[in-house]
């Protein structure tokens, strides 16, 4: 039996990253997929684990094979999602999980008809206001652009299959831990 | 202290009907905003409690008067939302539930700066999907054309201010209980 492809995606600052944290401490037969980017790797950050590190030339290469679900250009740098890797873990039993933006969760889930898009909200806007300018790092107008993306990012929510509000990371965790197990033991042919 | 306006919205079949009568039973402090209609009272119905049923000409008199926070028509039929009873019970202290249909709720939040949207979302969108089908008194094609409706509603959902998944009833209507609860007792110009 194959494991299933879940694409986990939400507005910037909705805290994604740490639900997903959790959800892999609740389950371990569960595999996060890994982005390849060109950027030069940060300090402490390991090729293979927190990103494949590869050349501009390859990166190209891949696009030209096919070989990525997305990939996208950000302030020169690009970042893809490898295929193949994705549908060995599948094939091996694990659920993997992409955890990427809206607009590449998007172009995955019309990639892939088997994988299934879970959108988390913020338990409200207001909210989500509040972590971005939680942050304190940014100034009023880069805040006020993120919320303007955030709220386009919301609006795209009709593209995706589950709804999951990050009211506490436990819970978010947890709902999206049933979502999986629910689909555990079922064909895809038989949805 | 003047109670809050809320406009509960979502799409047709999440089921919002159900949470808002839950909601009642749990709170006593909330009054619930009756629509006027043209169209004739079906039996049982009670003029002022299901609908206030007025004629055409009333209707388009208080049209002009601009005395509807919203309206729209049906099949033929008009229906609005009275302004004067939703502020007057608001300033008698009730926090004050509008239950419409989402194009209807975005004319109210735009018409109402300190009313708040509160959007009900199925769990997924497969759920939805089910409990439309599950009336069993559609065609296919009437079915399909509800969930084309639904998902186009569904992107509405970044013009509202609150995310409440209705995975229960019970856990949706707590939910929006919370929700009126952190915001009474704060004026409407401290947020």
């Amino acid at each position: 039996m194959s494991g299933k492809i879940y694409v986990v995606a939400g507005p910037s600052g909705v805290g994604k990253g740490t639900v997903i944290k959790r959800l892999f401490e609740l389950d371990k037969n569960l595999s996060l997929s890994i982005s390849a980017t060109t950027r030069q790797p940060r300090e402490g950050e390991v090729d293979g684990v927190n990103y494949y590190f590869i050349t501009y030339d390859r990166f190209q290469e891949i696009i030209e094979n096919g070989g990525f679900l997305e990939h996208a250009e950000y302030v020169g740098n690009f970042y893809g999602t490898p295929k193949q890797p994705v549908i060995d873990k599948a094939e091996e039993g694990f659920d993997v999980i992409l955890e990427i933006e809206v607009q590449g969760a998007m172009q995955v889930l019309e990639n892939m008809p088997g994988a299934k898009g879970i959108f988390i909200l913020p338990p409200s806007f207001e909210e989500l206001e509040k972590r971005l300018k939680g942050r304190g790092t940014e100034t009023d107008e880069s805040v006020m652009r993120r919320l303007e993306t955030a709220a386009n990012e919301l609006g795209c929510i009709n593209m995706f299959d589950y709804y999951v509000v990050n009211d506490t990371v436990e819970g978010a965790a947890n709902r999206i831990l049933e979502i999986i197990e629910s689909r555990r033991g079922i064909e895809d042919d038989e949805e």
